[in-house]
C-alpha cells in the first residue's frame, strides 16, 4: 500500500535534499576537461573554502566522508605515528578504528559519550609528551552518535598553551553548513567534511581543508598514498581541473548548495539550527526524556539524541514512528544502541516541518507507550512562536 | 534572503504534487501520433474514469478547470436554456457567471454559503416548473471557498422525487480524489473535475465524466462549441488519440496519479482525507476558533475555513503566516474576503505535515495577535494518535 | 526489448524540449494568488510579448493551441459575421471547420496546398466586398501541414490597398519562435500562438497578441465567451495574476523559454532555422525526392515536408525509420496523407542533431526500398560546413 | 550567446546519461539504515554482478573509478610485492604510477599504445620469475586513451600455462557494459569497473569484482587499508547495508541502469557497440584518416582514437569541433597528446546520434582544414543501413 505524503527524513543525515539541488544535479555530465568544467571546478573550490572559512586549499573528494578521514591521516603521517584521539562517541571510535588499521599508534582518551571533548585532557596528554611523540590530534566537531559538540577554540588553545607542534585535525562532517566552524581563525590544520549533512547533499563528496603546517607535514609523510594524495589533487585544481574523474553531478549540486548557504547567509544559518535544537530540546524536556547530552554547552545544534526510558527500547519507537508517521530517526549506534534515538534538525528545515517531526515523535511515543507526557510540541511552539508584532 | 526548507503549500489547491508525479512529467514530449502515445492515451482514459467512477467517457481537456464548466453547459444546452443552481459560495457564483455569459437563463437560489446546497430547495423548484423549462441543474460538491459539501445523493433523490428530466451536472474540482464520489452509482449526468487538487498534479488538466443522459443531450444541444465539444473528442479518444495537441507532459503525471491513487486504495484515501479533516476541525476549537461551515454533514474533508474573530483581519493573518512560516492558506473570497482563511488538507499528505501545517496556524495567530487559545495542535495529536499498541 | 540511446522528435512540433525547461517546470506548483505568482506573472506576460514583437496585452491561456483559434474568433465576432480564410492545408482547413462550428460564415477561398496565401486573391475578395460583410481576414503563417509559409506583410498590404476595415488574425503555431513575426510592424489584430513548438515547450499554454482594433471589436463582438474572455483575463493580468487557475508549471517553462531565446537572440535564433531549412531541403533535393512546397519564397523553415515518389508509402516510411531508427517524423494530413512526410527541424535544434537526422530519413528511404538517390546528408553538411577557417 | 539544441557528449566517459537515469537519482535521499534501503542495497549488489558476470562478491565503492584501482591493489597485496604491468597507454602508465606510489615493485613491460596486450610476453615473463616474486598481473581490458582491447582470455591462457599462481586484475572502466566481459569464466581475480561508461551513470561509483584466490590473498595482504578494505563491506553488504554511508542516489541511478541493459539484453548491447564502432571506423577510413589501434583484433568497441596527419593538432580540431557544433571529443593523453583525438560511442546511443557524431567531425576536420576527404558519413550510413526491406 502506497504511504500518502512526503517522507520526513530526520536523521542526522543524509539530510533532506532540497528540490533546487536534486534539480541542479539532474542535468547531463559534461566533460571534466573542458573550458565549462574549468569554470564550475573554479566555482566549487572557492566556494567551498568560504563554507569551511579556510583561505588555504579545500580538497574535493568523489568518495563519501570516511573516505576523507583516510585522506587527513594518510597525506599527514607516517607508519606507527602517534595521534591522539577522544573518544566522544560512535564516530571518534570509528576514526580511531581506521588510524589503527592505516598503521598509526592511536592514544585514546576515554570519554562517556555524553559530553565533547575535554580540552584540559588534551593539554595535559600533550605536556606529558615532552618527546613530541605525538603528531596530530584528531577531535570530532559534532559527534553525530551523541549530539555533543566539542569546542574546538578550547582545544586549540589546550594544544598552543602546552607549545606542542601536533597537528589539529577536526571531523566537520554533521557540523559544517549548521553549526559555527572556522578553520583559519581556530588554528586547525586538517578539516574533514562531508556532503550529505549541512551541506544538504546527497552522500558522495568529501572534504580536506587544509592549512599549511598540515601541507608541510605532507611532504615527509610516509603514509602510503595515491587516490587520497593532496599534492597532485591541489596542483591540478588549481587550473579548475581533478586529476581523476570528479563525481561531476554533485558538483553541479555543491555549487547550487553553496550559493544557497550565501543566499541565506551563514550566521543565519547557525542561528537557524540553534533556534531549532532548542526547541527541540525543550520538546524533549516535555516531554520528561532525558537529552543524551549532559553538558549545556555541548548541546549539538544539528542534532539531539534522547535517551529512552529504561527498560524501553529507542529501535521499537523508532520503528513505530516510521511505520505510523513514515519519518525516520537516527538510531542509538554500538554502546546506546536501542537506548537512544537520534532526532536530526540540520540541513534545509524550517519551523514547520520541525513542528511536524516533534509531532511524530510525540505521537510515536504515545503509540509504542514509552512512559512520556505529552506537551513537547506545544514547548516548542512557545519557544518558536516570535513575540507577537505590536500593530 | 533565502527562506530554508520546503514551502507550505496548505491552500484547497493547487496542493502539493508530490516528487513522483514531477519526475514522470520531467520527460521529453513525444509524438501525439504515435502508438506509443495511443498506450499512454488509452491508459489516462481508462484510469480516470476509475477515479470518477464512471462507466461512461470522460473527457480530459488539455485546459484547466475553468473550462470544464464550460465544456459541461455548452456540450448539453442550447441558448436561453433556463439552469437551476445554488449559491453554495463563490465558485457556485462564478459557475452561474459563466453560465449567464454563455447564454443562459440562470434562476440562482440564495444560499448563506456556510452550508452545502439544500437539496429540498431543488426538489421544490424543480416540482413547481411544471413545464420542464429547466434543463439542468447544477451543484458544486465541495465548495472550495467554504469548506462545504453537499449531499449529491439527496440532490438526486429529490430531483427524481420531482419526476423532473433536467440533467444533473456536479462540479468535483475540489472533492476527487480526496472524498468519495460515484458518478455512476449517484446518477450524475456531467462531472466536472480539475487535476490540480486530489489527483495532485499541477493546474492545466480538466475532466467531463459524461453519463448517456448527457451524451443525448448534447446530440440536441445548439450552445455553440468546438475546442470543448464532446463528439470528436469521445470518438478520437477510442483509439487512444485527441482531436488536437494533448497536454502530454501532464498526461503522463496523470498515468501516474492514478496508479499512485489506486496504490493506497481509493477508501484509504478518503479515509485519510476524513481523519485530517476531523484534527483540523479539533484544532480550530481548540483555538477558540470557529469553523465557517455550520452544518456537521457539509463539513469538508478537503479544507477548512476558519472564522476569523470580529475585527481581525484574515489576510493579515495569511501573511504574517507566509512570511513567518513559509505556508501558504487560502484566502476568504468574495463574500467573505479578509473574514475567512482557508486551510487546504487535501491532496498528497500525511500526519506530521498536517500537524506542522497547524503549527504554523497556531504560531501564526499568537504571532498576528489574533484572540485565541494554545492547544490547537495538541487536540490534533491527540485526535491523529492511534491508540497505543497493546504489547 | 529496450531501445538505446535518445528518441529524435522530429515532427513539426511538439518539438524536442530542451532540459533547462523541463527542469525548470519540475518545481512544487506555487499560490497562484502569492506576491511571488504575481512576479512570475508579470514576467512571462511581458516576455511573451517580446517573441511576438507585440505592444499590446498578449493573453496566455492554460490551454493548448486549438483554444487559441477559437478564443481569437469568440472575442471578436459575431454570430453569422462573414470572416475570409483561405487553404493552404491541413490546419487552415481545421480553423475554418471550427469557425463554421461556431455559427460564422466562412470564405474559404480555396488553394493547392503546395503554397502560401496568394495575397492578391485576398485583396480581390475584400475590394468586391464593398459592404464589408468580411469582418476578418484569418491566415495561417505557416501551415504545418505542408511546410508552407504566407508573406503577412503582404497579405497586410493587399487588405490596406483595398481598403477594408477587415480585421486579420494570423496563425503563427509553428513559426513563433523560428521564424520571424512582427505582430505590430505587421498590422495584425489577433495572433494566435502555442507554446510546443518554436517557444520549447510542452503542449499546454496557448497565446492571442491583441491589437487596439481588435481590442475594440472585442466590445461589439456578441459570439458568447467566458473561458477565452479576453476582458477579465487583460484586467486581471495587469497585476501579474489569472482570473482562474493558470498551469503554473508551463509558465515556469516559459519563463525559462523567453529567456533562452534572447540568450540566443532572435534573430540568431531565426538564422539558425533558415540555414537548417535549407540544408534539408538541399538533402532533399539530393535524394532525387521532391519537396512538397513548389514555391521558393514560401519555403517553411520550420519543417519540410517532402512528397513521395508515386506508388510509395509516406506512413510505411515513417514506421521503418521509427521501428529502425527510434525517429518520429510527421505524418501527412487529409489531402496529402500517406503522399507526404513532414521532417520537423524547429524548436532547439543543433546542426550535429540535424545532421542525425537527415542521416535517419536517409537510411529509412534505403531500407524501406524507396526509389532515392544517396547522398542527401553529404548534400546538407556541405552545406552547414562554414568555410574553413583562414589559419 | 546561448547555443541551441542538445551537447554531444561523444568523450570515452562520462557519456550520455539517459534521462531515466538522471531521474532515477533525481529523489529524495534515504535513511542508509533502513529496511527500504537494504532491499535496494541487496538490488544493485545482485544486479550489478549480472553484469561484469560474477557469481562472488562485487563491491561498490562511493567513490569515482581510480579509487577502485587502488582498491584492488591495497587489498590482495603486501608492501613490495611485485606486480606485472602492460604498458598500454595512458590508463595502464597511471596505474603503474598509483601502484608504485602504494610501495609495489613494478614489472612495466613496454608497449607502442597502437594495440593491446601481447599475452605471450606475459607468459614469458611468468615463465622467467620461477621464485614467484610476482603477485599480479595487472592490465586494462580496454584501453580508453588508445581504443585498443586487450584478450583477457589470451592472457590467462598465458598464465595458466606458465603455471605461475598470479592473481589476474583486468582494469573494464571503458569496457564494461559495452565490450563482452565474464569475470567468472574467464578465471579473473579483480575486476576494476567504474560507473561513468557503459553503465551509463554519472561518476561517483567504482567497482571490485572479487574472485575467491583474490579472497584468500587479501586475507594475508599486508597494504594498509581502511576505506577501501573488502572486508567489512562484504560482511555489512550480506544483509543489503554499507559500513559508511554510501552514495545512495547514484544507487538509485545503478539500479535503473543494470534493468536497462538487461531490457536491451547484454548481448545486444555488445552487438550495438561493435556495430557503431565499425561504422566509426569506415568513416575514418573515408576519411583517409587512420585509426590509432594498429591491431584489427584490438578494435575497441566503445571508442575510437584516430591519428591527425603529421602537423596538425588534434586539439584545435577537438575545440573547433566544440566551439562549431557544440561536441566534445576526447583529447590525446601524454604521449599522444594533441597527436590523437578520441570518438566515444559507448553508453546509450543510437545510429542517428551517432551519424550526428560522425557528421560533426567531418565538418570539424573542413572547417579547421586538417587534410582529408569528405564521405565518411557516407560510409558509416552505408554500413549502418540494414538490407532493404523484402516486400
Amino acid at each position: 500500500m502506497r504511504i500518502a505524503g512526503r517522507h520526513f527524513l530526520q536523521i542526522p543525515g543524509p539530510t533532506n535534499v532540497p528540490d533546487r539541488i536534486l534539480r541542479a544535479m539532474d542535468r547531463p555530465t559534461i566533460d571534466h576537461r573542458s573550458r565549462e568544467f574549468a569554470a564550475l571546478g573554479r566555482r566549487v573550490l572557492e566556494g567551498v573554502g568560504t563554507i569551511f572559512k579556510c583561505s588555504g586549499p579545500v580538497v574535493i573528494y568523489p568518495a563519501s566522508g570516511t573516505g576523507a578521514w583516510e585522506a587527513a591521516l594518510v597525506n599527514t603521517l607516517s607508519p606507527d605515528d602517534r595521534v591522539l584521539m577522544y573518544e566522544t562517541g560512535h564516530f571518534a571510535t570509528l576514526w580511531r578504528k581506521m588510524a589503527e588499521r592505516l598503521g598509526l599508534d592511536v592514544d585514546f582518551i576515554q570519554g562517556d559519550w555524553r559530553a565533547g571533548v575535554d580540552a584540559t585532557a588534551i593539554g595535559a596528554r600533550l605536556k606529558d609528551d615532552v618527546a613530541h611523540a605525538i603528531k596530530a590530534v584528531c577531535v570530532v566537531h559534532n559527534e553525530t552518535s551523541t549530539g555533543c559538540t566539542t569546542d574546538i577554540q578550547a582545544v586549540r588553545k589546550a594544544m598552543d598553551a602546552s607549545g606542542h607542534p601536533a597537528l589539529l585535525m577536526v571531523d566537520v562532517i554533521s557540523s559544517l553548513g549548521s553549526i559555527d566552524y572556522r578553520h583559519d581563525e581556530w588554528g586547525v590544520d586538517v578539516t574533514v567534511g562531508g556532503s550529505q549533512k549541512g551541506l544538504m547533499l546527497p552522500p558522495g563528496l568529501s572534504f580536506n581543508a587544509v592549512g599549511p603546517k598540515a601541507i608541510s607535514a605532507s611532504q615527509a609523510a610516509r603514509l602510503k598514498r595515491s587516490f587520497w594524495s593532496w599534492e597532485e589533487m591541489i596542483s591540478v585544481n588549481a587550473g579548475g581541473f581533478f586529476p581523476y574523474t570528479p563525481a561531476t553531478n554533485l558538483l553541479y549540486g555543491l555549487a547550487e548548495a553553496v550559493d544557497m548557504l550565501h543566499e541565506e547567509g551563514l550566521d543565519n544559518v547557525f542561528a537557524r539550527h540553534a533556534r531549532h535544537a532548542e526547541a527541540t530540546r525543550r520538546a524533549v524536556d516535555a516531554w520528561g526524556l532525558e537529552v543524551f547530552c549532559v553538558n549545556e554547552k555541548s548541546y549539538s545544534n544539528s542534532l539531539t539524541a534522547v535517551l529512552m526510558p529504561a527498560g524501553h527500547s529507542a529501535d521499537r519507537l523508532r520503528q513505530t514512528v516510521l511505520d505510523a508517521f513514515d519519518m525516520s530517526l537516527g538510531s542509538g549506534l554500538s554502546k546506546v544502541a536501542d537506548r537512544v534515538f537520534r532526532i536530526g534538525h540540520l540541513g534545509d528545515l524550517n519551523d514547520v516541518t520541525l513542528a511536524g517531526t516533534l509531532s511524530g515523535v510525540e505521537m510515536g511515543l504515545q503509540l509504542a507507550g514509552v512512559p512520556s507526557r505529552k506537551g513537547g510540541v506545544q514547548a516548542a511552539l512557545d519557544f518558536l512562536t516570535p513575540r507577537p508584532e505590536s500593530r
